[in-house]
């Protein structure tokens, strides 16, 4: 995480500021259970809120940083800092618990925050695909495999291909957002000893999670390790789909290209020289969030009831993960909403082939109309090659075909050069896409 | 997959056997549907199902590869010999679709049935761990955090902590089975130009698989990331587990020992030399159902409607990472059904220390009494101290304390030391992980 | 490692004739010094080249699965089955040995061979770079940044930068062998308790290694770890140079292509359908050999004096990574070697721009004419957007532009768009790649 | 790369200030060529040196950054505030050169500045680990495998096995920082069109660089993965140890901890509950540089001449790679210096399964007294497994055992358990693995 590749909403959620009031929160939360089932005065709980639910500004920081030096452990520093504020009831704070259950319930917070903004991330970049994809499902493209022209398709199709891997993403990062958002306030070793159940469960209903049903001072790492392995798969798609325009954006394709501002300069004299920046630059940031799954993995296999090698690993890329993530999706956001399109480009690229990628649909119609497979297959092959290879047009060609005349007239042959053949499904496959939206 | 970690049943999905098999009902299902449309005759549809529906023998398999040798196109030496089965209608086999169609949706009823033996597998393992943990519930031993003695818990608390990672892990491949069951069967670019999108829709309904809402030649490769990342995050469970039984058989715990039969020799003359080498194995094998996952997420980004770059990756990972795993849940449910677990060894560790584990709960105990925490402090880390340098017993040591026991009579010490106090709350924390499964 | 993606010589290494052979010759040349050392007699170790120097045939290596079956050990089954060929004197085999002196040992021998096969594949790769760089040296193409058109370079200049990275990749294998070229015979922790050093530097002369300086039972994992990890660097730069020629056979751009038998189709009638999937294949294969550097990371952190989980690990990685490699290395020999060039075509793509890509080169000489940089740029600019948009040579709009025409005439404007001026570097830069060849 | 894990002098590394003070170097030494060459006038090199040689203070960085607002483009933004302080000269500054040019070339000091810091800080652990090494190579303790008593070998061995390692390692980065370390200043697509290949000759003479031998506006990124790469080999090696001092420290075992200075708390009133943070810290610290290597591994295979994918990851990895592996080495050096060894504990443990160790040893001896291997195993087992079940001594046991008796009489058992049979070999291993320091 670097702040190039920022945005603030995000960062923030990782600063200190919010990292203790969400601290405040559990402990504050807790003490109103402990007070319910009478282990402190109902007076000690109302004394907390009253004295401590105040932001954590700068001062307020660099006191418990001042303190934390001293101290050397964060969670006592906080607390102390905290009794300055409470008066004489803060010692019934923190009671029966563990250090841990405060700064593991929190990081489930802080992930559930994160989450939330991913979300909104992905329904902003799924309302700009699905925006673009409905104005462009006309705009006839040649598809490509492996890099060459196949048969047609429109650019809507291939923008709400798009659309449904992120719907997908969408369901992946609620299930994950899931599987992370439990709370556990159980003690040293998970068994409850010193603190009732009931805190953990008051606490967890306070802060919107579930509690979490086997502890062991920290919450397993496993549900983590599906977060961040989550947000590698939409790394995956995010990277996808700034390859597509990548490739797009091509000199010799130029069917699509990043949006430049009119002052914008490109990197040289040359108007031509509009690199795909943005794209080249998720593409990069893709590759970084899918590194952060491995050590997330890895956390996995704790020795016994924990050790605390997750936590660094945590720190570094709890934030990364999620602020990276964040970036990419609005930058792909941005470049989707604003991309220009070319279709009289996608238009000449198809058609630069002098309509070949109809020979299939030529060697069907042959095939019906009388002649063995074989034979339509040499009669089909004899023109497309001296079409690829002289430029002349594959549909006159065929026409000056004596064995093809025999079997198809020339206006039979127009009729399979008809682009609307490609394209018929077209709302049937946006329909199926976007059936769900409804 | 190599032979030595392999189980049959999950090894013979990816053999060709059951490959052309599918490869067969994929088609004769596309002619059911076709002939339904009209599009070939009711009677060829029928002459299919007639002539090929049989096993593929190695002398079938033999013969298709050889005929690949000449054709250097698997799906077209597959038909060439299907149709010799079939007869003249053969010609109405495959109408409208390309390979990858046949391919992509044959790959996908592999990995539901590979997920339907790894989740038989996860069950296993579930059964195993459940029995054991209701078994064990009652087997104190010492908590370790950092690898230090902490506070008591049981052994059946362990065991339910893992239960509960390998519960959620079944929800998670649960999930992504269900995103890796899609039926495409689109034609060339995933527009349906040359065949009716309901064809896909019965081929799929057949199948047991939902229809690609938007296929591109190739399914989408995102579900297959999801699907090994979370292959990924189950071995990471798998590791976690293993690492505790081999720290639990190190010499100098001695609480819990992978199963010897009787004739099994250590290695060597030393009976002590009973070596964790199953689970140590288990360790190495998640390490490589992890690696999987990176060329899975890789795979993601094709260029454009698609490129092969994944094909070569799903070759491998495809048996690879599935077999593994199958291979590595059978060898752990075997490990903890046979785990030999030594409850008195337990007990010797957790009291190794002479009652140390519960200079918390007497530091707590003196405050209530009136002590100041500091003083309470003092008087508990003075006493702990001593009984840590000397081994003298810390609950004995505390009884001759003058200042201590100004606070707590003898009778009240000893109370402290009673070890039902740590785990009264087995049965909760049992019933909350075990709660779904009434 | 699957037969599809393999090479039999490579495939060889990891099969049971070599490893027995090879575990034999460590045995007997062990015996040979621990019989120098009078430790047994001399007759013992002649007795064992004797009866036991010759072929592991399918039959042995049956016999040795078969005891292997009853005493699950493999060395011992393997030494059983040795005794049956040597006599009496077999009792002086592996004597104060410990079966990871013969497995670590063997697997040394197992890589280097491995490291010889792939020094010789890079080998092929080099000179089929270096010839094909050489020839084409003086095709000019145009450069690409981002995807975007730049300036003019060569054909040959681009195959020379991917021979520098062959060769680099050449380095850092040669390095990354010796790392892993060791011999370890140190007995049971590495202590040489029960045998003498001298038999650990008699073997190691004997098999082209060096003695481990420090062993414990295993030789240390951070060896192998950078063996893998220079494996993944190599799998990077087949990527790269893949990735290249995938580029370049796009239809759009057609400057290179995979060459195709005279025989093979294309995968349709359509004769443009030349895709290529070699090179598709080899990034997905670069995919898979990056994916086995991580596990071979992870084991270097083993337990104490060893733990096996390194064990199933490598019986994975070491055929898989090498066989994929060499695998890979040999199919991109091959491309290269036969790849097509079309010299006309990178003309025509370099062209396609009017010659745009010398904006930068006319504004430079504009300023030296004499032109303020700010107006220079905006007179370059006018000229290179009209020329973008219209279509229209920029070279002859630079001429019609009075402005320019005030600084630089006609034959000065002509002067700028010489080619040549691009590419009097090349044989510099040929040089300083091929130098150290000569 | 957060604060909490971070060291000034590597930080510092990548702070602008260093980064433009680098950026200056580049630009004034290429003019110094530029003016030996003729292509610039001598004054105007000697103007820029004059002018711009001065720190870059927090104040000129500010107004680099605002001008980077404007311009959107850093290099631009840097040549503009250079120009004010060295007047109209600065006109021929950058002259020829493309950004690239400068920010790879930069890329390439900075990288080797923190190879050199990195360099240093292996060294500091090798000479920590050679002093402990040698202090305690006589200290006893036994060697496990699997977690499970093997045979003895001493504490200095062990760290005389992490020397060696990180010996290797030191000769690995040495490699990979000569692979970073070269200059290019090749121009828009490396074909020194516009600049001559003696200026990048001089500057890279100058900063300690090679010239680039083929640069394709970029210099190629196999330099960088092989870089990382080896960071991430060195991060296994830390975590090696780290696991190793984390076992010792084990409550069971002791027989090593991290120093706890005088006043540092426990984490609990509990004095043994000291956890072995630093060494677990490093673990993680270990997963975040291991991950650090994927997306160095990806970036080699950029489009064409060059696209600008790998500048967000290393923008990222760049800094957390090096600066985390700086402080994880550091750390490791202070622990390493200040560990707490008991050899009490040591020999308490080793002996603590009564010379079981030893059996090996009393089975070959007895087979040279006579015995078959058959029945002197079952002796020994006998009573090594009533010694095992008992806790009775083995070495008593032998001696009461009338078939074992009639073999080995009570001072040749006794010889059988001396500890020096196994460590007489400890100053051959040392030699050889402090052999080149000498």
């Amino acid at each position: 995480m670097i702040p190039r590749y920022s945005r603030k909403e995000m960062a923030d959620i990782w600063e200190p500021a919010n990292r203790f009031h969400i601290w405040f929160l559990i402990e504050a939360h807790a003490c109103d259970a402990l007070a319910d089932l009478g282990v402190i005065p109902k007076e000690a709980a109302k004394a907390v809120w009253a004295g401590g639910d105040k932001p954590y500004t700068d001062e307020r920081i660099a006191k418990i940083d001042e303190i934390e030096r001293v101290t050397k452990h964060d969670v006592i520093a906080f607390l102390t800092e905290l009794a300055e504020h409470i008066g004489p009831d803060s010692r019934f704070v923190h009671q029966g618990m563990t250090s841990s259950d405060v700064l593991d319930t929190c990081l489930a917070v802080q992930m559930t925050q994160a989450a939330d903004i991913l979300l909104a991330d992905l329904d902003r970049v799924l309302a700009a695909l699905k925006k673009r994809a409905i104005e462009t499902k006309e705009a006839i493209c040649i598809g490509r495999s492996h890099g060459i022209h196949a048969e047609p398709t429109t650019f809507g199709v291939k923008l709400a291909g798009h659309y449904a891997a992120f719907k997908r993403n969408r369901d992946r990062l609620l299930a994950a957002r899931a599987d992370i958002a439990t709370c556990a306030i159980s003690g040293a070793v998970g068994t409850f000893a010193n603190i009732d159940p009931r805190v953990e469960e008051h606490v967890a209903a306070k802060l919107g999670l579930t509690p979490e049903p086997m502890s062991t001072q920290v919450i397993p790492r496993d549900r983590h390790a599906a977060f961040f392995a989550t947000l590698a798969v939409i790394a995956g798609s995010i990277e996808n789909l700034a390859i597509e325009i990548r490739h797009l954006q091509r000199t010799e394709l130029r069917e699509a290209e990043e949006y430049f501002s009119p002052g914008q300069k490109g990197s040289s004299a040359m108007p031509h020289k509009r690199n795909p920046v943005l794209t080249e630059n998720m593409t990069g940031l893709a590759r970084m969030i899918r590194a952060y799954a491995l050590p997330a993995l890895e956390n996995v296999a704790l020795w016994h009831e924990r050790d605390i090698s997750h936590s660094s690993v945590e720190r570094m890329i709890g934030p990364d993960a999620t602020v990276t993530l964040d970036f990419a999706l609005n930058r792909l956001a941005g470049v989707v909403e604003n991309l220009v399109v070319y279709p009289e480009n996608m238009l000449a690229n198809l058609n630069s082939l002098g309509g070949l990628h109809n020979s299939q649909r030529v060697l069907l119609q042959l095939t019906q109309a009388g002649m063995s497979r074989e034979d339509a297959y040499k009669a089909v092959q004899r023109n497309a090659m001296e079409s690829w290879k002289t430029g002349k047009s594959f549909q006159n060609l065929l026409k000056a075909d004596e064995e093809v005349a025999r079997h198809l007239q020339d206006d039979a042959i127009d009729a399979l050069f008809d682009l609307g053949y490609h394209v018929k499904h077209v709302d049937t496959i946006l329909d199926r896409v976007f059936a769900e939206d409804a």
